[in-house]
């Protein structure tokens, strides 16, 4: 897949720009690495962008000049970029910036900068007498990333159908007597062959007991029979996540197991049933609780029912309850989510079945497609 | 290997506590995963810790009550724990705690909280009228937890030792016509199969003209005869972490590869000798940097000589240059960091050898003991 066009980052710049203007901002200090990429291709763990009305300024150190290099190089290059070369401290170069360029007020992510940091920042611009004024922002980057433009869904769809190549070696390696580790060697080693970059998360391979605790990830238990177990992975392809869970039994599933597997299911086809533009996200969740709670297992499940998708494998839009402390999100066509309902019965075991959906104009579309029947190994 | 006991976190607590006095606090409220580990052997990837003089308050949700019963009723369970129910909002959830125990001064780290969710807490305080005193801390966990105790040296050294089982087959891996992600996937396996949880942070396997880059991954570029390939990799094993660089060469190393080479591996074996309590730990990374230097690779090498390992694969000490916003380090005994000097030449290569070390009471224990001789495959 090829990253973004200069065009589409040119567009991503106006959208963000829309916003400064609207807030009488005349910049953006942005921080968190996916923002950072989403607004220039550049890739690396470390950088500070400082958004303008006319020019995007990336502060680097030495180990990224290369890779900045070849990216400016290519269809791909970052539309009005500046680099400023880091040679020590990052805080001291985006100071040092700031007083170059000369712009003020200068907004900056509330949610990504700390008290310490926002404390040197302020502290240093006062002890230099420099006339900057700092405003802090909420989710401007954030609500530009919820929707996808095409290139994003473009490699969001690919990273999604590529489970389909993964799944398969899994579920032959899921026997019993191998390790819940060994099942999250093949896992990996699948989604390396599958063509990812790296995987999204800690792959969770939870074995009977372990299939009640929604975040375990992968220990020494062996397999046995009457287990269910929990596999939940996904790969990073040109940035961006994907994610899948399947629910397998080990040996034929008694009637309880099927009972409760049964009812995940159809949560989850409730869930994605209820998707198109214009519902509350949370409309979603209750779709997929509803079922739940119908069939005595509200108490179960615990969590929400979702997660956006992109550059990171957890960002808006929520999937969830609605709640007093968050805004309330509108599905919109464009916006990428898991739909992940679960049942956890400590004692007994856990089912979670999870695809990943994209919102159209008309209504929902599968991302992941693979069976979501009980399977048994 | 087993966590640490229930005495270890009791000895961290108390070293915390003395903190807490010194600076007249009442309680401590601890955000970081890693931090919360520290304190608890809680190794969720949400929660809040609230460590007060006599008690330590745990706010989880759901997803983790399972995980929590189990840790407690072992010998590594938390003492004073408390456990408080997060039904859905963590924020609400610690205000309501912190209303219910009325402890304050509370110490907050501005390292790690967010200038939106300090806001939030005062904000909320203030509305609800609770007579709550803030101060901001810095560095209070990350101080106790530079200096390792019995059990993350046990644990340190064993997570080091398994890099031995995972270097031979990914050596046998390297070769011409592979590409840089096949040989990543080797690495993975292995690791798996040494029975490390998951990797540490993103495999890098850096080929020809890739290895300029110190912070390339791994993608689809084939290995070619002359190629150096720098693999960079390291593994968690009970939470901890280790990492691991060799370069190697495809095919006969040319003079001017092994002049860069051997110029690298004298400046790992000038910082390891460097290594002793009582110093300054950018007194090791100048150590290496004065040899690349007389080689005339100072401008080659941009990055510092090593950062810690233990709970992050980045954590305290820095081992680079001084710097002016940062306070100094003094090697200790139990501290726990990487020397890994590199030398990366744009359109030439690079090479990059690391090492992981224990800094004892008489001065140094190499934790990776791989040949660090330039090796062709």
């Amino acid at each position: 897949m090829a990253l973004p066009s200069t065009a589409a980052l040119a567009a991503r710049h106006a959208r963000i720009r829309e916003s400064l203007e609207t807030l009488s901002l005349e910049a953006l200090i942005v921080t968190p690495p996916a923002n950072i990429r989403y607004l220039s291709n550049f890739a690396g763990s470390a950088g500070i962008l400082v958004l303008t009305r006319d020019a995007v300024h990336l502060l680097i150190d030495f180990r990224y000049h290369e890779a900045l290099r070849e990216l400016q190089a290519s269809p791909s290059a970052c539309p009005g970029l500046r680099m400023w070369e880091v040679p020590a401290s990052y805080e001291e170069a985006l100071i040092g910036c700031l007083a170059d360029i000369g712009v003020t007020p200068v907004g900056f992510e509330a949610a990504h900068v700390t008290v310490a940091r926002y404390e040197w920042w302020r502290e240093t611009i006062a002890g230099r007498q420099l006339d900057i004024t700092w405003r802090s922002t909420e989710r401007i980057v954030e609500q530009a990333r919820m929707v996808k433009d095409a290139a994003e869904i473009a490699i969001l769809r690919e990273a999604a159908a590529r489970l389909g190549q993964v799944l398969p070696p899994v579920l032959a390696a899921v026997r019993p007597g191998v390790s819940e580790r060994s099942v999250a060697a093949v896992i990996e080693s699948s989604m390396r062959e599958a063509g990812y970059e790296r995987i999204a998360f800690d792959t969770i391979v939870a074995s009977g007991p372990h299939s009640a605790m929604p975040h375990y990830r992968a220990g020494t238990r062996s397999l046995a029979a009457g287990d269910l177990v929990v596999l939940d992975f996904g790969g990073v392809l040109d940035g961006y996540c994907c994610d899948l869970t399947r629910t397998v039994s080990i040996g034929p599933p008694s009637r309880e197991v099927r009972r409760v597997y049964d009812a995940v299911r159809d949560a989850h086809a409730a869930a994605v049933a209820a998707v198109r533009p214009g519902i509350d996200a949370s409309a979603v969740d209750a779709a997929a609780r509803d079922v739940l709670r119908d069939r005595g297992l509200g108490e179960a499940f615990g969590h929400g029912t979702g997660h956006g998708l992109g550059l990171d494998v957890h960002e808006e839009p929520r999937i969830g309850r609605p709640r007093a402390d968050l805004p309330p999100v509108t599905l919109a066509p464009g916006m990428v989510f898991t739909i992940e309902p679960g049942a956890y019965l400590p004692g007994f075991g856990g089912v979670r079945i999870e695809d990943d959906v994209l919102v159209t104009e008309s209504g929902v579309e599968l991302l992941t497609s693979l069976p979501r029947e009980l399977m048994t190994c």
